[in-house]
Parts: C-alpha cells; sequence; structure tokens
C-alpha cells in the first residue's frame, strides 16, 4: 500500500521494542513482522508471549530479509555494531531506524557501515516506562507521545514520509528536526534533569548532617520529586550522557553557572535579585503546567495514569 | 482539660493559619478560637467565611489575650515583629509557637523578646498546597504529615507535651528535634530540591539552543518534574533561603561538587564512574520509592490526592 510498510523488522524486544511488536499487531499496521534479540532469555520469552504474532528469528541478519523497515530497538551504545552486522543483508530501498534517546553521534556511527540503497530515518519516540524487557512492552505506549525523526537533509522524502505515518499509526504526534537540535533540545528538557536527579542522591549518601532514615523519612519536601526518574536504568544514562557529551556538558555548565549565582545571591543577602530570579521564570512555568495539564486530561480520556500537576496536594511549601 | 489547650489564638489567616483554624474546629480540639490577621481583607473573608466559628480580631495584641497557646501563622520574616508585638500582652505560662520553615535563625530573632513566664515550642508542619490565603485553608491539611517541633533545651516539658498532643490532634505525627537539626535536615530534603527547581527554570530562559515553545513541547522527558515544587510562591522563599542561610549553602555547595564530579567523569569517558555513581544511590532511593509507596497507601485511604510514584508511567526514559 502507497505510504505504508508491509514487512517489518524490529531488532531488540525490550521495553521499546516489545511494545512495537504489540502495537503493530493491535493496530494491523503492517502485513509481517520479523523479531529477534540477542539474548536467547529474550527471545524465548518472546516466543512464550506469542507476542503480537510475530515471527521470532535467532539473527538479526535473519530478521531483515526482504524488510520494508528496519527498527534498531537496542541501546545506544549498540546501534552501530547492530547495523554493521546487518548491513550487507538489508533489501534495496530498505528503511532503517532505531529508538535512540540520543541522535548526531549514533547517525554518525551508522552513516559509514549503511549501503547505498539503504534510507536511514532515525527516530525517538518519548516514551518509556521505569520497567525494561519483553514483558513490560505495552500496546498503548506511544499513544498521544511524540516522536521525533532526525532525517539527513538529503534523505530520501518518501522514506521520511512512511516512517511519520508509521509512528502516526502507533498513536504519536510526530515532529522532524535536525539529530544536532534533537541532541540539545533533549539536554535540556531530559538529560540535565536526569543529571540532577542522580546527583542529588550522591550528596544524600555524603552528607553528614543528617541519617538515611532523615533522608526517608522527610523526602516529601521536595527531594521525593526527584526519585521517579533517578529510577531509570542506570546502563541507559551513561550511554546517553557519554553519547551526548557536548550538548550535555553545555547545559549542565549553565546550569550549575545559575546555581553558583543563586548561593551568591544567598551569600550576599540580596533578596530583590532572589525574588526577581524566582519571578522571571514564572510564566514558562505556568506554560508547562498548563501543557501538562492538558496531557493529563488526554491521559485521563486514555485510561493511562499520569502525574498530575495542577492539584491540591499536601506535601510541599515546607 | 490536663495536657489540652483551652483558649487557642492564630495570629495570620492564610493556608495554614486557616488550615488550623477550621482543623480545631471540626476536631473539637480547643474551647475558643481567636484568629487575626494583619490584612483588612483577609479578616473581613475569614468572617464572611465564618471559619471553625472563629472570633475574629482585629489586632495581635487583642488576639492573644487569655490565650493558653498561640501560634504566629506569619512568613518567616515577620515573627519575629509579630512576637515583639504580642510580647506584653501574653498570659503568664502562655504557649508560644510558629509554623515557619526555619528553625534556629527564627528562635534566635524570637527569643529575646519573649516575656520570661512565656514558653517557646517552634513547630514546621510539612504541610501545604501551591495556593494560598484564607481560602486555600482545608481540615484535613495536616493529616498522616510530619511536624516537627524544636524547642530549646530548657524549655517546660509540660509545654511541649501540649503542643505535641494539639498537633496529633490535627492528625499529625510529631516528631521532636533540635532547630540547628530541623535547619540542616530540611535544608537537603526540601530546600536544596527548591533551589534546584528554580535554578533550572532560570537555565531554561538562557537556552538559546532551544525555543521556549520546544521547552514547553517536550517537558515531559524529565523537566515537567521541576516544576511542581518550582511552582512554590517566591516570596515565601525567598525568606527560607535567606533566613536558612548557612545550611543551605552548605549543601548547596556539596550538591554543585558532586554535579561537577558527575561532568568530569562525563569528559573523561568515564563509564565506569558514572555506573559507579549511579548504583550507589539505588538503595536510598527504592527505600525512598517504598516510603513514598506506603505514603501513598495512606493517601488512598484517606481520600486525599498525591504523586504516585510506584506505577508505569509513559513518559520517562527518553
Amino acid at each position: 500500500m502507497e505510504g505504508k510498510i508491509a514487512k517489518l523488522a524490529i531488532i531488540g524486544q525490550g521495553l521499546i521494542g516489545s511494545s512495537i511488536t504489540r502495537a503493530v499487531y493491535e493496530r494491523r499496521l503492517v502485513t509481517t513482522v520479523t523479531v529477534t534479540d540477542v539474548s536467547d532469555k529474550v527471545r524465548k520469552r518472546v516466543r512464550e508471549l506469542g507476542l503480537g504474532h510475530a515471527r521470532v528469528v535467532d539473527t538479526a541478519r535473519e530478521a531483515v530479509r526482504d524488510a520494508d523497515l528496519v527498527i534498531a530497538c537496542v541501546p545506544v551504545g549498540q546501534i552501530a555494531d547492530v547495523i554493521k552486522d546487518i548491513a550487507p543483508y538489508l533489501k534495496e530501498g530498505a528503511i532503517v531506524s532505531d529508538v535512540g534517546s540520543v541522535k548526531a553521534s549514533v547517525v554518525a556511527d551508522i552513516r559509514p557501515n549503511l549501503p547505498e540503497g539503504a534510507h536511514l530515518v532515525p527516530a525517538h519516540p518519548l516514551a518509556g516506562t521505569e520497567f525494561s524487557g519483553p514483558d513490560a512492552g505495552m500496546p498503548r505506549l506511544f499513544v498521544k507521545r511524540w516522536c521525533i525523526l532526525t532525517p539527513e537533509e538529503h534523505c530520501d522524502a518518501d522514506a521520511v514520509a512512511k516512517v511519520k505515518t508509521f509512528w502516526e499509526g502507533l498513536g504519536s504526534t510526530v515532529e522532524v528536526m535536525s539529530p544536532e537540535r534533537h541532541d540539545y533540545v533533549l539536554a535540556f528538557t531530559s538529560h540535565l534533569p536526569h543529571m540532577v536527579a542522580f546527583s542529588i542522591f550522591q550528596t544524600a549518601l555524603r552528607y553528614e548532617e543528617m541519617t538515611e532514615a532523615e533522608v526517608i523519612k522527610f523526602s516529601a519536601g521536595g527531594f521525593r520529586d526527584f526519585t521517579r526518574i533517578a529510577s531509570s536504568n542506570p546502563t541507559m544514562w551513561r550511554d546517553i550522557f557519554l553519547k551526548n557529551r557536548e550538548p550535555v556538558l553545555s547545559v549542565l555548565k549553565m546550569f550549575v553557572g545559575d546555581l553558583e549565582h543563586l548561593a551568591e545571591a544567598i551569600e550576599n543577602d540580596d533578596g530583590d535579585e532572589l525574588l526577581k530570579m524566582f519571578s522571571s521564570s514564572r510564566i514558562t512555568r505556568r506554560k508547562v503546567i498548563e501543557k501538562e495539564h492538558i496531557s493529563v486530561q488526554q491521559d485521563e480520556d486514555d485510561k493511562r495514569p499520569d502525574v498530575p500537576l495542577l492539584r491540591p496536594y499536601a506535601s510541599d511549601d515546607w
């Protein structure tokens, strides 16, 4: 069918890969799905689950045979090796994609190993849960979530359109931007918050003024807001930080500068400066909350839980 | 009645003050309640609302007459002036308390102005909402929340016991510690997270790599977790940071050090160190989440909303 993918191959059946496998079946998006995973255990489990009636094969090379679209759902650090492995087995004109959280360095890693006839359309679905593995997948994981595509400028427009249609079929809203822009945007909206959350636990461990019991007891004062994102997979985040080094370091440096500016104002007893800082950002903050409120409403329609922000709560403002 | 407060005076009818007014009525905790507020508008509104059948008077001096317990529910920066004003009008043996988020400096400010017969039992209920004013008060605001008392060592044990019984009557769990300990514990669990949340919005405004629209659009990647605490009252937080200067600066310095350590590991491509950092804190993190889970369960029993942490969500781990 024009603009649609007939034969899909998914390499990797963790949370994201197995969610795609489930979703394409539930939504009847493709004609055939062939999946694989580097782990024997995972392949066995996918067969047991009978996920989306997908054909489970033992190697990536076998999975990609005749595929119109190949999606590598593997950690960012492994994508280049996967592509190198499958490159000779790709069909002429196949579209190659991924789901990684970092784009520029991954594109640079993949590009040299891609056969000339293949089209590279990297994707990053902004969705996930704190769980992993094939059992954690959910067919509606991508519904009403962003998916960012980062094709290179010279990329075949038809291939981009097909991947866009595919993700829209999974329920996502698709945004197209350059890999570099993606990495700088995500460095702020996602990578910085994770660095902050991971670091604050380091500080907790070093802070001799209070016991661990006290950290836990009184965590509702604001600290617990960091635990959600700090529960994320350490290995995955190590790879993200290392693969997105420059944007991540640049935004981290700015943030440290802003914290130091705040410290200076406190040290100088400069109440006016503090008030100016806290008030100047209120408009953006309100917009984020309003946006969030809209998204929560959507989720509620959608019967999926989320974190409501515009509600009375009773644990803050100590 | 032995161990109980008969005559209560509340100075300030904002969120906390008006919540106490509502709660003591609902729970029949005291014989009489006399309240006031420095603002004509607030006093008028409290009269209109008929809050807890409280007697509303025009001045703090009038409110404290004959009171067994006086609670100053005013911003941390104004407590000392309120105490100075009411001191000559306090009954012999009256207990004076507050609800401020900082203790050591406030105790130091109040102490010199307190008449000899009065007992100072500072309190800090760890409860609040993002709303303020007498309309925002809720009679169940303190239920299943901590209330920290910070009496001085020489303080009358009977006075401390009475204030403890009072807060337990409001539904809180009471913890007693020194003002200094309170300030260091809260500097980490509450003040640091607020500094981080306020600062990250500063960084957002300065970050030229992305538009405000993009910040808002993609905020679910972790950034939006900071919006809840960054929505807090700027004036209140200015006062807290300035009044708790030393603990706040010391914990902020540690945190900046930890961020710099993280940046160094990323810069040096030191994946092992990153993994070590992210993993070392997992036990504490899990305990906070478990604790949180328990507290969420309690809240659900209690029909009060909260932020569930142990649930599948679909916006993280990008």
